[in-house]
């Protein structure tokens, strides 16, 4: 029975978030109108907003230290996209009445676990009381060396297609905790994926100078590659047979092969998506990134299966199964 | 039946929201990850961040346009709360399905007249859908001269304490639309300026250098000068009769006197609260602000009436009749 609405957003703030802006002297103990930010001579600043909402972006079930940290690691993956470095971030919070102080605690304790690994800091922000489900805003600011930012834009004819970590999990772990993917060894792995992205903040720094485009992928393989074309007026054909899968993932698309279309559309990889010169490939050796294809003149992404046939992709993008 | 929803979220956003981001080449168009934005040397950034929520912060029928302009500038006054020069903002919008395209236009022509009036721009942000009410997250990016800073803390005995504008039209306006007050002459003021706070941006830079602490006031006359002495340690004495009323606000405490609990608790105001050494009252003469009481040593806030006396006020700050 201990609600928030009874604590007080005052209380709250005091309690839960103002020792997550402790030790950076800006933030004015999260207390005044605004924030302070010194951004480095030399470097510029980099902004990025996601919002999520439970149901949509995880679901309400989810454990709040997760939800915290996924709705943090989402736009330090934007940050990795522009190869940016985090500063500190913002948070805008409308907690439904039934979550509790407990909720809150574990909620914050998430950022708190998050701040440390990837040194970053909350700064300012607001929350509120709403009727509807849990809405998260954060604003998270990076910096980069000027005129050094990777960007959308950017690929040649010729370059190839790389992308890190796996792909295809996240979709495959929402399936699962959804009922609509039946259980199969090693599927924890696949949810973990789902509630946790990583963002690639250390690789993203090593593509500085190398990629030529780049972005993160959030709405789906072939729909974030398609971002790639667009901006950079050019096609990309990859090839289903080299995706970098998990073991589990490997496991599920043996058992239905018919699942690519939802690995390569489906979104929540937060996997860094680049293109970097075919004169550079052994550079991209090594690093922990998979070639999986290459741009070429045209328009549109095509996905060869083993056959070499193209795959027909009902929608790019955001189609779960 | 034009619904949001089926134009799309891309669709939407190039539709609406990219014409915002025009001639700021930073934001890339709204297509990228995340934006670029220089911070000019010797200026130190300046981040807000407010979450505004139908039914709680504005009304769900209020118009489109108007809900747009006060999210924008409800972040824009906190930026003149510091006395800083704003850059640009951020939007993350969650749209109820039954905000059609007409709603998402209007609301859009409202950000297009306010970054005309304030010299801001749109250059990033995130919508989704949601089941719960309107929510919307903006963050207000803005400059001030390194060490400038108008703060909350700094305070010192003695000191005027004085504000802009005029005091309790935005609860009265609320009051009005909400039926809680009867009809009088000129209520369409209050309304008005409960719809539309006027962020003081222009004065707040008049203030640098001059105001030895402020804010703006939105949550209550009382509860933000409470803000000014709690962060400072001091107390601080109003008069009830030295506040500065609009002629509706006037004819509403002519007819019923005891509503002064309401102007000097209520919200909304958006005006700034600010304190000043009394060697510099002649300074403030010149400003379009009016000198409300004083600064002292102890603790709290008193607002004493025509005749001396302490008013009895229930609770500072957003408690609306």
């Amino acid at each position: 029975m201990d609600r928030a609405r009874r604590l007080g957003e005052f209380a709250l703030i005091e309690r839960y978030f103002r020792p997550l802006a402790a030790g950076r002297p800006g933030a004015l103990g999260l207390a005044d109108d605004a924030a302070l930010i010194d951004v480095p001579p030399g470097r510029q600043l980099v902004v990025t907003a996601d919002l999520l909402t439970a149901g949509v972006h995880f679901l309400p079930d989810d454990p709040p230290d997760l939800i915290a940290r996924k709705a943090l690691r989402v736009n330090l993956s934007d940050l990795a996209a522009m190869a940016a470095r985090p500063l500190a971030y913002f948070l805008a919070a409308a907690f439904p009445a039934d979550i509790d102080e407990t909720w809150i605690a574990a909620f914050a304790g998430g950022l708190a676990t998050d701040q440390a690994e990837f040194d970053v800091a909350l700064m300012g922000g607001d929350t509120t009381a709403t009727t509807g489900p849990l809405t998260l805003s954060i604003t998270a600011l990076g910096t980069v060396e000027a005129g050094k930012e990777l960007r959308r834009s950017g690929a040649r004819p010729g370059d190839l297609v790389a992308v890190s970590g796996t792909i295809g999990d996240g979709v495959l772990g929402l399936a699962r905790l959804q009922g609509r993917l039946a259980p199969l060894p090693g599927d924890q792995h696949l949810i973990d994926r789902y509630r946790l992205p990583q963002p690639r903040l250390a690789l993203a720094q090593q593509l500085i100078g190398l990629a030529s485009a780049g972005l993160d992928v959030s709405d789906g393989l072939v729909a974030d590659l398609g971002h790639i074309c667009e901006t950079s007026g050019l096609a990309a054909t990859i090839e289903a047979g080299r995706l970098p899968l998990s073991p589990p993932a490997r496991k599920a698309l043996e058992r239905d092969s018919s699942l690519i279309a939802a690995l390569v559309t489906g979104g929540d990889d937060y996997e860094l998506l680049f293109t970097a010169p075919a004169a550079r490939e052994r550079e991209l050796a090594g690093l922990p990134v998979t070639i999986i294809g290459r741009m070429e003149e045209g328009r549109g992404v095509t996905v060869l299966d083993s056959s070499g046939r193209a795959l027909q992709l009902a929608s790019a993008g955001f189609q779960h199964f």
